[in-house]
């Protein structure tokens, strides 16, 4: 039976498989809701979204996202405020950067009404989906990739753009090691760096793996150039704390113009905390580290919202960061997370209400 | 009913399509034969390679594929000769480098008999579909892409590993004129620019658009840093001759090792041609060019085998080649056509006879 919500056509699912999911010990984005929604590309077009049962996609084995790494993504998170009510945080963003990195991986750009009806049908589909337990949140996966044929390396004639959900808890648990990165690297300049393509992800993973075996969980992206600038990590952007300003390196088109790192500067000059928006050094890092200025480094991204680091590895070398009673993470996580959740008076009008 | 050759099981199809295909007028990679190789990864090992009928390929849409690009291929010929027997070229050197990439993109490593017991049973099952009109071949596309699920950065559990066949004519039609790179990149120091993975090739596109928008086929990418030394183009390597040296880049970590390419230096040192492997800068060619030294550029590549290039932008400016009466593109050409379709002796034991 086919119904409509905000003029998003809905098919629903006969059985629900919300019933087996323990809301309560929910890992990282590996249990999904029981709807998606889908827009097919055909004919120079984008179709009108639907929200149809979650369920698999038949592709052909020429299809172009086997061969040629043609597919973007986004990642958001539904939010329950204790009445019930359902929030995102800042989604006109996500869909501007999934235009943005549409643009550079040749994909044809998603018109916002596809992008915030669907937004708005799905979830209001699956309202039930989204946890109310404190940290806990449905994380948000829209994606398009060439579903298109073809073995000539050009771009696909056709595309499927898709949001799945996935009820959630933390990303990390506790603090993590990182090890600065010199071998390795992430972007290129005049590269893909700063869109959210799939192929940027799975170049991290063997250094990542590599850095596993020495014991440190994520990677600290450096200048492919040269190595001796900071710029982010897997899926977070990096913020340093030398004395009391709060530094992060300026966006360019090797690095991720990430929300939270966004949001968290204005919140951080909002509490009266002297940020700068600079190139980082590694010299910099390891000569605070050693005369005791280095007070905190976190990752912030949607997926952990903000990630202390208990210290770096560089060179050989380790060095550990102090624990802090009142640390500018947990001051801004607080923060910002109230927002989320609507636990706080919203003033830079980033919260957005589902409709339901 | 399953058969077995090569220790490959074999399912037939019903039915083929081979009579719906026009053998005197294929275009490139567009039409897929009648059977394909599946292998899979799972529980921490491949399984056997099976001959299967050319079907599609159904995912969940969590699959690591759609979202973080780990994904690998080759490409490769069968060549028939005139008795009807058929050719590969250097398959090994396909398999290696397939393991190179997919040891980089953090995919587990291929048997090297899953890889050739596979590719011989499929070209058995397949020989009707190796055209044996001049210039064409049965275009062979083995990939590997993440096929388990999961919308946490890090790699897949489960992995196919397909072998698709297209009988296909030439890749390009005439020679071309190329844009030489001064914004975008291909690849970074440290990055999977020397790996055949999929994310590399969607990041060319939208800079391919936009150079055919000014009316240049290819891009020749240069170093990311500095833009000043000529890499290679989309799916080849590129050969410049300046007075009677050929000349090509050095392989590193942001250039594909191309077997044409290898396969054309060593051809070329057998002819008595003067080569140098050295990096080529964008500023000796085009003074080459202006002084009238700059004889010939080409791509070398399975797909193109070698393209001559008939001039090439640079910073608004066009340079037109000569027109050369015995270039080497058209001997080295000849050369390594007539040992892939055996109408030549094979001095270098290239050459590799599928059983049939
Ligand atoms: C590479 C990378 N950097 C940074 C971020 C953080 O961006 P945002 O805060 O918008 O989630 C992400 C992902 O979400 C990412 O993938
Ligand atoms: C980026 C790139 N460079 C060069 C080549 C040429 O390599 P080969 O001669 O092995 O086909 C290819 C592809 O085939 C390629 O994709």
């Amino acid at each position: 039976m086919e119904t409509m919500a905000n003029n998003v056509a809905i098919e629903k699912s006969k059985t629900s498989k919300i019933q087996d999911v323990d809301f309560d010990n929910l890992s990282f984005g590996s249990v999904y809701s029981d709807h998606m929604l889908v827009c097919d590309y055909k004919n120079g077009e984008w179709s009108a979204p639907k929200v149809v049962p979650y369920q698999p996609i038949t592709l052909d084995p020429s299809a172009k996202i086997f061969h040629y790494g043609q597919s973007i993504f986004e990642g958001m998170k539904a939010y329950k405020d204790e009445a019930g009510k359902i929030w995102l945080f800042r989604p006109l963003e996500n869909w501007k950067r999934l235009n943005k990195s549409a643009k550079r991986l040749a994909i044809p750009e998603l018109p916002e009404a596809y992008f915030m009806d669907g937004l708005n049908a799905l979830l209001q589909v699956e309202s039930d989906w989204v946890p109310q337990n404190p940290g806990s949140s449905l994380y948000i996966r829209p994606f398009i990739f060439a579903s298109g044929n073809g073995f000539h390396a050009s771009p696909a004639d056709e595309y499927k753009f898709i949001i799945a959900c996935a009820p959630s808890g933390s990303y990390f648990s506790g603090k993590v090691k990182v090890l600065i990165e010199e071998t390795y690297s992430r972007a290129a300049n005049g590269g893909v760096g700063y869109a959210k393509a799939g192929g940027n992800y799975a170049g991290q993973f063997y250094p990542t793996q590599l850095a596993a075996e020495k014991g440190y969980q994520q990677v600290i992206w450096t200048d492919d150039n040269t190595h001796e600038f900071i710029e982010e990590a897997g899926a977070m952007n990096v913020f340093v704390r030398i004395g009391d300003t709060l530094l992060t390196a300026p966006t360019n088109d090797r690095i991720l113009d990430g929300i939270t790192r966004k949001s968290i500067l204005d919140i951080a000059n909002d509490e009266g905390i002297k940020t700068e928006v600079r190139k980082v050094s590694v010299h910099e890092l390891v000569e605070a580290a050693k005369n005791g200025t280095l007070k905190e480094m976190f990752g912030a991204g949607t997926a952990a919202v903000i990630s202390p680091i208990a210290g770096f590895g560089y060179h050989g070398e380790d060095y550990d960061l102090p624990e802090l009673e009142n640390s500018y993470a947990s001051l801004l996580k607080k923060r910002i997370t109230d927002i989320q959740y609507n636990r706080a008076e919203d003033k830079f009008g980033w919260r957005y209400e589902v409709a339901q």
